[in-house]
């Protein structure tokens, strides 16, 4: 038997990572030429965009995919005016596999594993053997450098073939050609929709693609502010493991653990640093000296002493207004009905800090019998594979759809409808499932952000599913009663020669019902003015009014207690306020005069500003107005202003009435508040 | 700018591939504490499995799952009797990733990447700082080597703490001991339910599991066979990357090209060198001088001259005859009333030789209103995670079911109904997603393959729920006349003391039908015999009957010419042949005598033996009986054996009448073959 061991033994050796990747290309995202094409481009566009961001540059990047004389090949040039890479760094960034700036610094950015570019590299030089060409000039008065790069994948060493000083008349910036394999197609899953989807979520960039028929297109950039440099964290003590706490403090310069820990870690100040190594009883002991006892004590600690939420200027979220932009944009040729967008308070999941952003868009000419279509984003980058093992898509599948109106088969699984749903997860570290970045992993915490965030989006739409439903038990009546009967009355008076009759006896007789009507509201920007953020949102879902953003504002920011789960806040960045002005109309469609209260529900912290006619009351959550009796067939309208909301807050308002049976009333639900 | 780019260049290193995996351990599998502990388990179990194959031990393996001290750590311990590693080799097997055996080796076998076992080690280190211990005995009269391990994440290289010699009484083995953060759980996905699917394929493995509370179950091996060692196999040049061309040419030892094609790859023969290298004019080239133009002419040939398909001993599926008892046995709790399985014969995808097996199972007390069950396993190991993202889902949802009898939204997505799907896929190279090896990537070939067996196995399921169909359309006619009218007739006679009805013409009245049933089929094992395979089954994808199967047989094997798509067809082993004793009864339920014409269609290759009564005809493809005309409530039954099926060929034979209106018929379709 021993002699088995020693001849297996002859066969146990090193893989090199290349040599890896080589073999198991399909990880990397490389399964087929059209995808291995699709994911060239990503991995030059992101490294392109996180590098201008990184240094403070409007990004201009033209991409260009072009046939080559052998059918099937195809050359990939990605030009960015980013700052380029030092020469010396260039064979490594390029050509070497687990080689990058990004991997060891906490904070948001497109690129992390130092793996992306140099996989294109070896993907064309596995696929076609030609290797790669890429300049660079790093600013003013340098040359452009000019390399030949391969990678050897016995070794994963980056090879450099030639190395030219070169002329650019650009002042910065990085171009890379690859020749490789590849088939060209559109569709949903395309270079072309990719990048339009990338510049959807990356407004300040320009993008410039030029597809193989050699027609170009320019993806322009709808903003021209560079989104701010998201800054580095250290490690969040929450979700640092056992282990990790261990080398962290073996490897530690310094000799304390109370300086240990406020400068190895994020959010913990001297107080925190007490009181962590008075719970874990480790005072008097040397970083270096620490036992895995002491460092149980301690990461034990970690849970039961209060550390502050990480720092979220790591973190760069789309925001709630370019959510919407890029959702109407999206769907402008479907003139959807519906849409709505939550974002998130960032939470934490194993000490990363994160934020989740969802919109949901519902109606007009989408398809009504086909699953939702998710749209899926990972730290401002489109996600176009593996749907089905994402978080992003199982957080929607875990959301209950039918208690707000879409159908879904068992309360489980993508429900079914004409809706467009959109999930984005920004993170210091998105855990995706591969090193290919298609698909986010299933994380507990990210989970239940998702779900959360779905529901709160979900709610507005059940809202209105539900009131368009109670109106469409009627429009048949409706249709009658304003089309059809005023027809007839027309063709018999001319026929009979007779005056038209009245027919607002019969409409009555016919519609028995008032109908309120809500009318589209209109918003004006209030300068310089914002929304007090709700208190303590969780563990109560937050509603769409009440979310966060961080979007940029000029004032000051306001102390909020937004809470993140088991950590206290951070100040939060707070949301720009509006004027709303709302417009309802209500037809008393009844046989008989009637009179009614009318509730409306205001959105949280919503200040009434005036109405016309004046409601009889104005409390805090609502506004009343008394309705006189109205005789059959009048008609009535009623405006109001109120300032502090969100834009789109007052959208399917919440009506109410009193003093009228709920099966008379289309429009509204009977009011079961009490009167405060 | 210049500065920036010097910045940059300040962050820019390299990343250790333990780096890597130690803040990625969700790419490995290590997403949660639940999740972590079963992928422990797999990856300990994969090598014993591999390890024992490979020295052609009956493997015995046992599993112990025990909680520390501490609140959320375990002891995972696993122990096999496989042949052991030889002490220099222990550190660098499990305690560094990207080392390994099976890797440069092209052949089915579970671990192929030299990273599972280590990042084991490496997951234990992080959450718990405690390391591994690794025992291994390679022989008898060999001390058992115990070493004390941990990876240094920095470098990737193994740590030793300690190397002792120890007294072990078994003769060779291998024990791993590691304290990991886990969870331990029942249900689905749990390491009982992995290591009862682990034993369903690997009948030979004989595994015993300890569970938390020191309770042991035993999967008890099924056969005593160990399977055949798996032959490892050059590269096929159908796959092939030009890139990969140029390098193995670059660094071969083969001065001549025929030689290099012939020694370096499998398939080619002197022949098919010669061939190649006149279409692609390279004949007077020594390898290490072969440029890229004519490795791209090269690669062209591949295409275009015939290639051997690869040699299939590489491949060890489960066979037929193994699904169909797995599936029994998942299934026995709900006695189902149709299984189907389907062995594709082996093909080809990127240059690996795969093979694709699948299995039906319908009805019984499965859930009839959720989705169907899918059972997703990959070179023998069963996948439990990333359902959505795999291969083995994809494919089933590619099948518009509802040609088959099953619900299913516009004919895609996963169907709904009470059935559960097997699919298998064996090849020296399964596409992983990701290192976990938990989903199979979404390749071409594959996907076809799965599409052609499962339509294949569903047309089987189709042909039987149309036929339940047809039945129950008359079932309550029947339920009336052979249930209800007995009793109240027996009724009505005690009542008037009179004289039973004869309640013939009544029942035939209602019913008016003849009524056929094929009764379950019995078959005897005919030793020594085998089923001539079907010639050419592809492009027209071949029936459940005539699939091929791998199953060991002792005869010598048949060359048969099963075709892979592109690639001439290599011998295969034959399948066992039975005995199939089928019977059919036949009842008139119309109102007057009805004689016709009944056609039973045998299997492919059957062999008719007799029948009582005999037929009027037997035809190569079908047995011909003329039914006398019966009177009104008359039965008949007809008995017949063929030799040379499968098992379950016979079980819901297709049968035709002619002679009779279709409307007067349960179960048999009218015959449009004409008579041959």
């Amino acid at each position: 038997m021993a002699a088995i061991a020693e001849e297996l033994a002859k066969g146990q050796k090193e893989i090199s990572v290349a040599e890896f990747f080589e073999r198991n290309r399909q990880i990397l995202g490389f399964d087929s030429p059209t995808k291995a094409l699709i994911t060239s481009v990503k991995e030059a566009v992101d490294n392109a965009l996180d590098a201008c961001e990184e240094a403070n540059i409007l990004p201009d990047i033209a991409v260009s995919v072009s046939p080559t004389e052998h059918d099937g090949e195809y050359t990939l040039v990605i030009e960015d005016n980013g700052p380029g890479v030092v020469k010396k760094q260039m064979p490594n960034i390029f050509a070497r596999l687990l080689y990058g700036s990004r991997f060891h610094a906490i904070r948001q950015s497109r690129g992390q594993q130092g793996i992306g570019i140099s996989a294109v590299v070896l993907y064309g030089q596995i696929t076609t053997g030609h290797h790669a060409f890429v300049t660079s000039k790093i600013g003013h008065g340098k040359p452009a450098v000019r390399m030949e790069l391969a990678i050897d994948t016995k070794t994963n060493q980056p090879k450099t073939f030639s190395t030219e000083l070169d002329h650019w008349e650009k002042p910065h910036g990085t171009r890379i050609e690859v020749v490789l394999k590849a088939r060209y197609q559109g569709g949903k899953q395309s270079v072309f929709e990719y990048l339009r989807s990338t510049s959807i979520v990356n407004p300040h960039a320009k993008i410039t693609f030029t597809d193989p028929t050699g027609q170009a297109f320019v993806f322009d950039r709808a903003s021209d502010e560079v989104p701010p440099k998201t800054e580095a964290i250290k490690p969040h003590p929450l979700g640092t493991e056992l282990g990790t706490i261990l080398k962290m403090a073996k490897h530690s310069e310094y000799r304390k653990m109370t300086t240990f820990l406020q400068k190895e870690f994020s959010s913990v100040g001297a107080d925190t640093a007490k009181k962590l190594l008075a719970e874990a009883k480790v005072e008097n002991v040397a970083p270096g000296d620490l036992t895995r006892d002491e460092a149980r004590r301690l990461h034990a600690a970690f849970g039961k002493v209060k550390i502050m939420a990480p720092p979220t200027d790591c973190l760069a979220p789309i925001g709630e207004t370019l959510v919407r932009r890029g959702l109407k944009k999206e769907t402008e040729d479907v003139s959807p009905e519906y849409i709505a967008t939550v974002t998130r308070p960032p939470s934490v999941w194993g000490g990363h800090p994160f934020q989740v952003e969802v919109g949901v868009v519902y109606g007009g000419t989408l398809p009504r019998d086909g699953q939702v279509r998710i749209l899926r984003f990972a730290n401002r980058v489109p996600l176009l594979y593996q749907q089905g093992g994402c978080e992003g898509t199982l957080g929607v599948q875990a959301v209950d759809w039918r208690r707000y109106g879409l159908e879904q088969r068992g309360g489980k699984g993508t429900p079914v409808g004409p809706a467009i749903i959109l999930v984005h997860v920004a993170s210091t570290k998105v855990p995706f499932t591969s090193e290919a970045k298609e698909a986010i992993a299933p994380m507990e915490e990210i989970h239940k952000e998702i779900k959360l965030a779905l529901q709160d989006a979900a709610r507005g739409l059940g809202r209105h599913l539900k009131k368009k439903a109670k109106r469409a038990k009627v429009s048949e009546k409706f249709d009658l009663v304003t089309k059809i009967l005023p027809e007839i009355n027309k063709k018999a008076s001319t026929m009979l020669r007779k005056p038209e009759v009245d027919l607002a006896p019969i409409v009555c007789k016919i519609m028995d019902v008032v109908w309120i009507d809500d009318v589209s509201a209109e918003y004006a920007k209030l300068e310089g003015a914002t929304l007090a953020p709700k208190a303590a949102p969780l563990p109560v879902p937050t509603s769409a009014a009440g979310g966060l953003t961080l979007e940029a504002f000029d004032g000051d920011p306001v102390e909020a207690p937004a809470e993140v789960p088991g950590v206290p806040a951070e100040p939060v960045k707070p949301k720009q306020a509006y004027l709303g002005k709302g417009t309802l109309t209500i037809t008393n469609y009844k046989q008989k005069a009637q009179g009614f209260k009318l509730y409306a529900v205001l959105p949280d912290n919503a200040v009434f500003v005036e109405a016309e006619p004046a409601p009889r009351k104005v409390a805090e959550r609502y506004l009343l107005w008394d309705v006189p009796k109205m005789e059959p067939a009048a008609k009535a309208e009623i405006r109001f202003d109120v300032a502090g909301v969100g834009k789109g807050d007052l959208d399917g308002l919440d009506l109410y009435v009193e003093g009228i049976n709920e099966i008379n009333v289309v429009g509204a639900d009977p009011w079961h508040g009490g009167e405060e």
